[in-house]
């Protein structure tokens, strides 16, 4: 069982396995909460009758709720001991998940690399997230820094730690159910921009910005049932080098998510994320904006496309201003490279 | 289809007609939300078995919240690029909305009045709101202050600027379901004040006051997802001449109308909204209080009474205090006209 | 009816009895809202399937949800013109309530102590709450010091105000359903540390700390409809002792029982609250930890038992620093007394 100050980095063991505390199911609640949350507007999920035209018997959850209520599982076994969340990748998003639904959560231990530093490693993990049918809805490799318990030697990362591919192979990619009528999809949307229309190498800069407020970050991640440290306590991070709270990544990118509609109003799912990191802190009071970039896009079906898309998000600095180009680099705070099932045109 | 930047003065005709993106259905998650962002305690829109004794299959959902819904789906084409909303009128409950309807709303250009500043002017609309079977559920009128993209001239406004009733005429009202005993409704709503006991001009002081935090009002504005900037993003705001983001007026409306509860705990539906308008931005720190006068009354049938009432909300300033009488005045921050439905002692 | 600024301490009478206002359907909205404000993981309260594998026919609504939605159904009539909240005794939860169900409150005036100061007196209440069907789900005793309207004399306390127990007796506790096997029980709470693992005067310093925001404890307080003024009203507080709003006693109880998870994972349903007080205010940006102390413990059935147990909450002083035993007993705001179900190993 779990030690009461959690694990440490010498406590893994590469091929170790867990089964994450608490299942949850999902409810109309949560979903309503993460609107209010991030200012979500895609309708296929907060439009029933749009979601049934796609052919989903139901609303299915946001995929980023998803992907936040199975991460948070993996926090009290993985991150408890946490110096930071490193990076991203093979995360898929293999089955829809709808209200009513339970998830639970399993992580594997893939590779240990101790740093060279002595005072911690990079655990690289491959997790996992289960329907009530036991069936795969999610799965994803992260890999992040991990305190050790006493000092020791670093050594060269093993095979586990790099073996990860650039980005999920198309093949293995979630198929789409049914397709509707683009007047249909652009009606519900606001926007007849389909897959057709995004050039590679485009650059879509949102036009919307959205302050974070404390009880915003602390509400979401409570609801997503994370526990680290970091996004808590107060009294415990004034004597970090922060000085205060530190936003969870994953809203950050729930946020910069939901900026990017403006613009991508058509790209409904998320299939998978295929990179991603956490370039600087944010904390409450920030003001997060959002930049797209297509890096590649392939057909489908006759109905549908793929867009492979960079999504960056920034902090105090509108990329519609003229400080972006002097100061942006400085102030991104994310770097997400994720896959999106797009309708086609005539779909 | 909607620029980029949204549209702008110029960019409107009269007759010119918008079917708004984003269809919305409501859940149990978005009462609950409501509840927790405004304190409101009208037992029709909390309790099934208290709906159902008068007549509903189910709780309706709170008559504002259906608005700010409704008034949300409006922004990105109408009041994107708004200085300010100006005014309300004709705003008709037309039908009951319930947990798991789905909403989408309409809007046509009714007249443009250019200022003679030359740098805006006033975009009056009429906007509805329809259920999944296409019924009409809201209907309202505003005017709103809209930014042009480049200076020009003045001009007298038309018809569609000017046709307005001063307040929504009684015939044109929801007719009530079910009437159930007085007793049953004053156990349900803890008060045996009922539409005989409300005399023309009498005023009523609401007795509580609601202080809002920034998270209070982006929260809710993001679950109405409304997306107008200046209640979002501090950084654009902080070079406003307001130098901070500005609460969103319907939470106003919102929180005076629950305040408004101690005093008027059996004006259990809004029927109508006459006119109205926002006197003062109010702010995140601002403490809200309410005071409500009967303008006008008349009997509905043998159990109900409609009750016209003036809704003043003002902030900072305690109506129960001996400052009030020199400073309400200036702290008034909503003016709101409008029409509720009251059960009669003997109903 | 109650009047307009509520009742003081002479207008109650020994033996006085009030229906309580706002009849109360729960739904999902309210327990992923409850969720999102205590950060709770008690997989009984958010997993369906491990509901019901405890003889549930669904998921229990958290037992201090129901607690705060009562409680907040006696404020108008009770605690309106409160000075504190003194102390509870005899806090039985007899029946699990569900989604859907409504919740009504009631309360009987049990004895009247007027405070030798004349500007006060104490009122000692017995509430119950009764769901649709009006079966009892929970009843406490509590009491209050209330302002007088007008000065008087000092009494001693009559017999209404005495006459409570130290603890709920044994035999008047809830039994438990059905007993789930202790490794299904360990696999979705993550712990296998069971009622045998518990020794008396065993102490827990429960690791993790909690930070609370001006909206994280409104929000909450708007939820359960709770309308007590020392919440919400920040102008009407900056002329109090305190110069700012308090924290509803109530939301302290909350996160100190989330934060207790980390060591009490099995302690899945609260039986009983003997008693309990709140020692100092707590404010917004202050962080919470919590404390548990084993008061006793006795076996329920073969598969059960039960812990008696001492919840202490600290503010700005962390269990595990060096600080606290200087610090502690000066910064502590709770000592709640509570009763625990809790599964036996072999359970």
């Amino acid at each position: 069982m779990r030690p009461a100050n959690g694990y440490f980095f010498e406590d893994y063991a590469v091929g170790q396995a867990f089964d994450h505390a608490v299942p949850r199911t999902i409810t109309q609640g949560d979903c309503a909460l993460y609107q209010a949350l991030t200012g979500s507007r895609n309708p296929l999920h907060c439009s029933e009758p749009f979601a049934q035209l796609l052919g989903y018997p139901a609303m299915p959850v946001d995929d980023l709720l998803v992907f936040h209520i199975a991460f948070g599982k993996t926090v009290p076994d993985i991150s408890w001991n946490a110096v930071a969340n490193l990076g991203y990748a093979d995360c898929r998003f293999v089955r829809p998940v709808f209200i009513g639904d339970t998830l639970r959560a399993q992580t594997t231990i893939l590779g240990l690399k101790p740093n060279s530093s002595g005072k911690s490693g990079v655990v690289y993990v491959r997790s996992s997230a289960y329907n009530q049918r036991d069936e795969l809805v999610l799965t994803w490799v992260r890999w992040v820094m991990v305190h050790r318990r006493a000092a020791a030697g670093g050594a060269a990362p093993g095979e586990g730690c790099t073996a990860f591919a650039d980005s999920v192979d198309a093949g293995a990619l979630r198929k789409p159910l049914k397709a509707a009528a683009g007047t249909t999809v652009a009606r519900a949307t606001g926007s007849d921009r389909f897959w057709e229309d995004y050039a590679a190498d485009a650059e879509i800069r949102h036009p919307a910005g959205m302050t974070l407020d404390e009880t915003d970050h602390t509400l979401a991640t409570k609801l997503y049932q994370n526990t680290a440290r970091v996004h808590f306590d107060l009294k415990h991070m004034q004597s970090s080098r922060f000085g205060k709270r530190l936003v969870y990544g994953g809203q950050v990118i729930s946020i910069c998510r939901a900026l990017s509609f403006d613009g991508l109003e058509n790209a409904l799912s998320i299939l998978a994320i295929n990179g991603g990191s956490h370039l600087n802190p944010t904390f409450a009071g920030d003001t997060l904006y959002a930049v797209s970039r297509v890096l590649g896009k392939w057909p489908v079906d006759a109905h549908h496309g793929a867009l492979r898309l960079a999504l960056f998000g920034y902090k105090n600095v509108d990329p519609a201003s003229a400080e972006f180009n002097d100061n942006g680099e400085a102030q991104k705070v994310l770097s997400l490279d994720y896959t999106v099932l797009m309708p086609r045109r005539g779909g």
